[in-house]
Formats: C-alpha cells, structure tokens, sequence
C-alpha cells in the first residue's frame, strides 16, 4: 500500500493541445513528484480526461493553496476539475437490505485496510444485519421503507448522510429503488452492484432470468446510480462460467463472489479518485 | 485424438427411475466398453437428458442392427435419440458473407483434422472469399440475395445442401437471416455466431451497441438457429475485456478472436454429438 | 441448494466392462433414484474412477446396511471405495497463523450455509485471530509452535483433532510445514492453499517470486497435502491478471481474493464428495 | 484502425522530477498532439519508464530532424530511448519449424491488415509449410539445421535477415535454440511462444509436463529471447481451464488457440512500439 500522501487532479475539458504539458508542468514548476499520470480523448465528444497524481511530501503550494493555484490553467481550459488529498479519507455510507455477503466483504476489507476510505455508518430497510455491522464498531441505521413512507424516509436518509459529511454511497445489494431526488443529491457518488452482465437481464431477479436463458456465463456489474435504473455509467464488469448442472441456487451461489468482487473492484477504484465518468460511460485509470 | 470408433446416443425423455442403469446395461450386455457418459435431469421439466459412448470395437450388435436394437428400450421410455457412429463424418455446409475470420478459422482446423466431420461446401452471397476457400479445394457457391430473390434462392441453396447430404451449416458471420422455412428444415443443425454476450446487444451492429453502452466487456455467443433471430438455444459464450480505449474498431479486432473460438467450440461440441438442446437451452456434455 | 438426503459412493478399481452398468444397476434395482453419475477412465494407467449420487427417499436399503449390501460388488471388481450420506455432515478444522483472509472467508460461507460440513473448531500457532473466531461462537485453541516442540505440539493437534472426530483439516494460510506423520493421520484429507499457480513459485514468498519474475498473471493452487510440500495433487487453480504497475503489495491484495475462492472451492468439493485423488492427480466430478 | 501517421518516443532513465513535464513539453511545444502518453517508475530500480505518441500532422520539427531535436533533453536525463514513426512499418520474419498454428495466425492477421508492420519473409528447418507460406505471396527459406551445421547455418540465417533488414524475429513454434550469437544481433527483437505458463514446465514438452502434473489450467507466454532459454522477459501470458478429462492431445489442441493468441498479442505490441524490457521484466503500455 502507498503510503506516502499524494494529491490527485482529475480533470475533463474539450481536447485541445498542450493539455498533457501544461497539466504537468504545474505539478513540476511547485515541484511536485508525479506517481501516476494518465489521460484518454474521447475522439465522438473531443473530451480529453486525465488524472495526475503527485506526492505532496515536497511540493511547494500548501494544500489549501493549491486549488486556487491551479484555478487559473483550469478555467483557461475550460476544465471540469476535482482535487483530492489522499490522506483526506473519503467518508463511506453503506446501504443494504438483507443480503450479507456484499456488505461484510467491504466491512471485512475496510477492517484489512484495502480501502482508501472510512466506512463511517450503514443504513439499511431492515433490521437483520445490525449484529454483524456492529460487531465491526460501525453505527447501524434501520430506516423501513413503505411506498407511503419512501418520501419521508428518504429525507431523514439525506440528512444523515450530511450531518455524516459522507462523500460516497455504496448501495450492496440494497432492494430499493431510490428516488431521483435522492440520486441527485450524490452524482456520480452512489455505486451499485448489478447481478447481471449489463445490459442484459436488468430489472429484477437477473438469476432467474439467466437460468431461464440458458447463458453459459453470468456476470455482474458495479455502476453510478443514474435516475434511470439500471442505466448508469458502469464501471466494472466480470462473469464466472454455469453450465447447464446449475439450478439458480447455484447461480445465486457462484454470483455471490461476483458481485462481492466486481463491487469491492468499483469502491476501491472510486476511494483512489481513478474514475472519471462522462455521458453514460467511465475512465477506468487503473 | 481418440481413433478408436464408437457408437454415440444422445437420448432425452420424461424422467423416471432406472435410465442410468437400463442404458448403460444396453451397452454392456453387448459388450460395449462406455468410454463416456453423462446425464442431467431438468428438475423444472421433468426431463432426463443422456449421452453415452461406447467402443465399437468387440460391440456384439453390427452397426446397422443397433438402432433396431436399442428402439425397443428406447420406445418402453418414450424416449426421442439419435444414435451416431464416430467414423461416419457430419457433412458441413458454411454460409459466409464477406468477412474472412470464422471461415478461415474452421477451414484452418478443418485441415488440422481437430474437426470429427467434412466441410463438403461454401455458400456466400458474395463472391469475395472464393479464392480463400479454393485454395482448400473445397467448392465455393455463390448466390446474390435480394429482398425479391431471397425466397427463389432459399429454395436452390436448400436443394444444393440436400444434394450434398449436409448434416450441419454453420453460419459463419453470414449476414443474411434465414428464413423461418429454410430453418424448419435444419432444426437444431444450424449454429450461428453471435458478435455479442447475448442477450445483450441482440439485432444489428453488437459492438457500436457495446461501445456505446461503455461496458466493460465484450462478448460473442454461438447458438442454434430458431425462427426468432438471437433467440436460440445458446449453446457456448465467452467475454474479453476492454476498457475506455477501446474504439470500435477494437472491439471489432478483439471480437474477432473470441468470435473464432467461440464458434469453433460450438461446431466441435455439435460434430462429437455433445449437444442436446431442449426447449430454448442445451446440455452441453463435454 | 439440494436439501433431499442422498448417498454418494467414490470408487476406483482396474479398468474393465460393465462398471457404469453394475453399479447403475446396484443402486436402480434397490429403487434408488439416480441424481449425479460420472466416471472417468484414466488409460495410461488403466483405472476406471466413479461417483454415483442417488436420492436416500425411497431407496430400499437401510443406511447401515449399505455398506455391506454394494460390499461384494466392490470385491469383485477390486474397488476402494467410499460411502457418504449427504446429511451426515463432514467435521472440519481449520488450521491458521496470522492472516485472517481465507479464515475469514470459510467461516462466513460456513454461516450462510454454502458448505455441507461442520467447522468445529480452529486451531492457531498465534493467537491473534480468536476475537474473529469466537465471534462465529467456534473453540480457537492456540499451540504455540517452535522447532524443538513441534513433534510434541503435533500429538497434541491430533489429540484434539481425534477427539473431535474430524474429517478434513483445512489449512488456511497455516505457515508451518506438517510432518509426514501429522500429513499419514489424514491422506488426502488436509487441504491446503498456496499462493501461487503451481508448479511455478512453490516454497516461500511466492508474491515476491513473481514479482522479480515479471509475470503477467498472478494464481493460487489448492492441493490435497502429502509429506512432499506443495507437490501433493491439485484440486483447483485460478489466476488473475497483473501488470508491471503492480507492486509486491498489490500482488498479496489480489491473491487474497484469489485464494479465497480458490480454497473455499476446493473445501466445497470436498464435502460433496467429488474429488478423487490418484496418483499425484484428482478427479474432480463437478 | 488509426491510420493518421504518429511519432512513438519510448524512454528509460535513472528517475527523477519533471520527467513526464519536460518530455511532454517537447511535444507541445513543436505543435505535437499527443494521442498516447503513459509511464511507470519502478521504485526498486529507480528507473523511469515512459511512452509518449503524437502525431505528426502539425508537429513541427521534420522527421529527420526529430531525434537531434530530441537528443539534447534525452542527454541531459541520461536516457536510453527509442524514436519510431507509424508510417515505417517495422519489417519482420518469422521462423517455424512444422507446426502450422501460429504462422498461419499472423499470416492471416497481417493479411487483414491487424498487424503495423510487414512480413518480409518466413525461415524453416523443414520444406513442410512452404505451400502455406507461398499462398500469401512470402518467400519462404529453408535452413535444415543439424547440431554440425548449426554455427554455419545460423550465419548465413543471419545473413538473409540482415539483407532484408528485419527488425524483428517472431519464433512461432520453431523448435530450435539459438546461440547466444545469434541472439545478441537481436537484442529485445527476438519473441518467442513457450506452450507453458512460465516459469512452470519450461523446457520440452510442457504439455507432457503439465499432463503428469495435473494441472487445472494450462497457459502459454510469449517473451523475448535471451540466451537463457525460457528466461527472457515476458511480454504476454494467458491460460485456459482443462480437466482430468483432457488428454496430452486434448492439451495440444487446446493450447494452440492459446499460443496463437499470446503471441499474437505479442508481436502486434511490439509493432505498436508498446513494450519496453528492463532487466528479466517488461513495461506494457497497452
């Protein structure tokens, strides 16, 4: 694990020349050590994307001066930017419903250190899971939903969200839809996991839906929560081979490791700042 | 490879107790040494699905009095199965268009000898891969389609592959849909490849669709050919993966690999009798 | 999940006719209802190798008398075999040192119910992980080992394994070679994963081994242990891709999970009854 | 396809700060547009590794003039670097022996146009896979080597080689060694397939090898020549699933699709001038 504290800029702007030059060159001129840089254009949108990334130990703007520092280069550019201290951990909210397996395997990872945030509370619709969230010290939230309560419920979800300054929403395997009020207050900044190869088998019960089709491989998606379900920017992606021997049990078994993989894959890619989405795609600087 | 000949059955009918061991004892009262067999039962359907292959070699029952043989057991079950013997070839038509990848792949293993069956014949309805598959000695039929001639020269392209005894065409990116009449005729004996994990991305152009859609990877599906286009027994799949860099045409070059290996498995498979389809799925016995 | 009690026999024996048949037989003809058969005939060494699954409701023999019933069968044919019944659950202990990962990962499939056996108990030469174990209410005994007490903590292990009737000892990530007398307690019946696609990378540090070696795939192996370190046979392997940005560290992180499934898979097999070893090889009927 | 005509700079120097601004700088600043621009700092080694790709519409230096240019930057930063222009394919030969699989594969791909370079001509020890070769228009050499003749045949190969100005040498499948000699007029220009997942089964026979072993996946990696055979830097691996089903000639037949694609993937990278070897290990900045 890097331990050294970096600063990390990613930035989109219409493509034009000298992008990567000048980019690095502000990192240079203050003396910064670049650790990892790289860019993409999208020739369709001629949008050029790129992530920097440099140790603070020796750069020569303090931290709270190094946003305005870049201002100037930025808005000549016409750049959409963020600028992240790694030592600044992101603030991490889970959501589930019942379904352990995706919540522990992030509970279990961010305990190992593997996650470059802090896992500061979970909320879930149903009260099942508290032993095992609590056991790791984490405070448990049960909010039931009904469609009658959803509005209500949601708002009080909100602003427990912002009295906790979370910066990510990781929805594992939580059964319920959220509204497009709610996702428009965290663009970008929800990640599901899907249980199905995107876009086939969207909707619900993706498992009997492949069983049903006979594929010879399931898959499993992570993607930002759009207002359109299932239709966000997806950000990883793996299958696991079936074969005609496996009932859905089987399925539901075999993509319980999918699904905890493809989304630990996505928060963690997240938590780094390596994820730069544009349109109904992302950049994956991995 | 296996060189010894031997006898295939491919058996399905309604469950009940006893297959395994009446099939098997089948074989054994006439000494027939099971080199293989596998069997599923669809708890959903009630359905028992068989393959059993045994050595010819010191078989009791001459070739041509096996099947009379086997029918009695077989009807007792009300069993449908074919019965195939290894050194009597599949005939293989392929209806190719303009593109060279699939066809050269299958002429290519077809030479190796990795392929239990005869490519007899080339169909395209243009004449650019003529010389390809010339230089193989193997005859290449053109015939153009419109939307007008399309029913007239279904009918001649029927006639040239009864004429020639073709056990199997396989579609080897033939961009023309067969008619549903031309399909009757070849049940569960035409496979297609499929430029897509279907049934993601079924219908025209799969990797402008997977390009658009920014998924993280790609995928190619061989099935049978039923009348409803992509909507086949599925009968093997595999994925590659791509990233943000990927153009189309990268996808089209990376497509290409899978889409030849995927194809070539599923012609293996069916030329070895390791498929039974049933409803819209298959057991792939392999 | 499959919740019917069933009885499943393992058998090998000299190659010759009629097995699949008398064996099918046995079962058919005492009613038993046929769920999963297959076999496989080693040439070179001219060994017929069998799992046969059947329904336990309906199956004219009493437990107790199974055994002696298909006894002289067996003897006929010279078989070793093997009888289980799928609700008599295989006991289990698991043997760790300091990382906690695949522990961790065996005791939440063990909760969820995703392997038929019992964990009974864990064993530690440290005893940081007993917080994570007791946690899941199962005994963590700690044995402190060192080069001079090894031989005696050894008995002591086997005691408490013999007491408590285990079945399979699993070793997850147990950083102490066995002796070849703990490994004859318990042939073919200790599990162990190394973090490495064996043959390549055996013995110590095989992250760092293949980090100096610059592959571009990283994999984990689970083998049955025999006194020939990481030379016992293989159950099951998996790899992951990896690339020159990839520190030692980022090797471990992605091993783990590779090892965690890998091992949780071959534990899985095994308590269904569908590995045979022979030789330095498995069978694995899945 | 890219078609538009590019600049690649690929560079390794001693690490140290403003590497990716100045050479970035040097682009801009002569009007280059940079489509491709990647790097990686080996921290062990303290050696920084960088690929940079622009285009040459606009840039303002003339090619000629491109490496002066260059020089004084490159001095100064004590690096070692290369200079290639898209639009001069690199000239290649290819050496077999008799198997056909994988120069077929590259015959095929060069012939769609897969591959940024040309093949210039194909060297054999046998006459066998001449009719193959000459179909596509190659000339093809015959060299019969004999443990006499080697030292004098390999001249004389290396005589041919240097007369057509070959860049690089593809060993698809040729069952030769060659000298150190030999190898050191190539140095990182020689690539080879090894039909195992290095480093296990190096040597001959690794699908012998990894039958005996009982392995559950079998791979192949490609790599560039050194006088330590099987020990050169790799470039590429790849594995695929087999079982105890599978036979030796199961192995073969299944890992050619693999060896065709490794290196395949292989020598396209290399045309691309997107591999950079330091020490037993390469950069790829795919």
């Amino acid at each position: 694990m890097d331990t050294k504290p970096t600063a990390v800029l990613l930035m989109s702007c219409p493509d034009q020349r000298g992008l990567v030059a000048r980019v690095a060159d502000f990192v240079f001129r203050h003396n910064g050590n670049i650790v990892h840089s790289d860019h993409h254009t999208d020739g369709e949108s001629a949008t050029f994307l790129m992530r920097v990334e440099w140790e603070l130990d020796g750069f020569a703007i303090p931290r709270d001066e190094t946003a305005p520092a870049f201002a100037p280069l930025a808005d000549s550019m016409r750049m959409q930017w963020q600028l992240h201290f790694s030592d600044r951990p992101q603030r991490v909210a889970i959501l589930v419903s019942k379904y352990s397996h995706c919540l522990h395997d992030l509970l279990w990872r961010h305990n190992e250190g593997e996650l470059r945030g802090e896992i500061v509370l979970v909320i879930s619709n149903h009260p099942d899971l508290a032993p095992d969230v609590r056991r790791f010290s984490i405070p448990y939230h049960v909010f039931p939903v009904t469609s009658e309560t959803k509005p209500t419920v949601e708002q009080e979800e909100l602003q427990l969200l912002a009295k906790n300054q979370i910066d990510l929403v990781v929805l594992a395997r939580y059964m319920q839809v959220l509204s497009a009020d709610f996702v428009a207050h965290y663009p970008n900044r929800i990640i599901n996991i899907h249980h199905s190869f995107l876009p086939a088998f969207s909707g619900a019960r993706p498992y009997h839906q492949a069983h049903e089709r006979g594929v010879k491989l399931i898959g499993a998606t992570s993607h930002y929560v759009t207002a359109q379900l299932d239709e966000g920017p997806i950000i990883e992606q793996d299958v696991v081979r079936v074969s005609h021997r496996d009932m859905v049990d089987d399925l539901v078994r075999k993509g319980r490791d999918l699904e905890r993989i493809v989304l630990a894959r996505a928060v963690r890619l997240h938590l780094e700042h390596r994820i730069l989405p544009y349109g109904i795609k992302t950049v994956v600087f991995d």
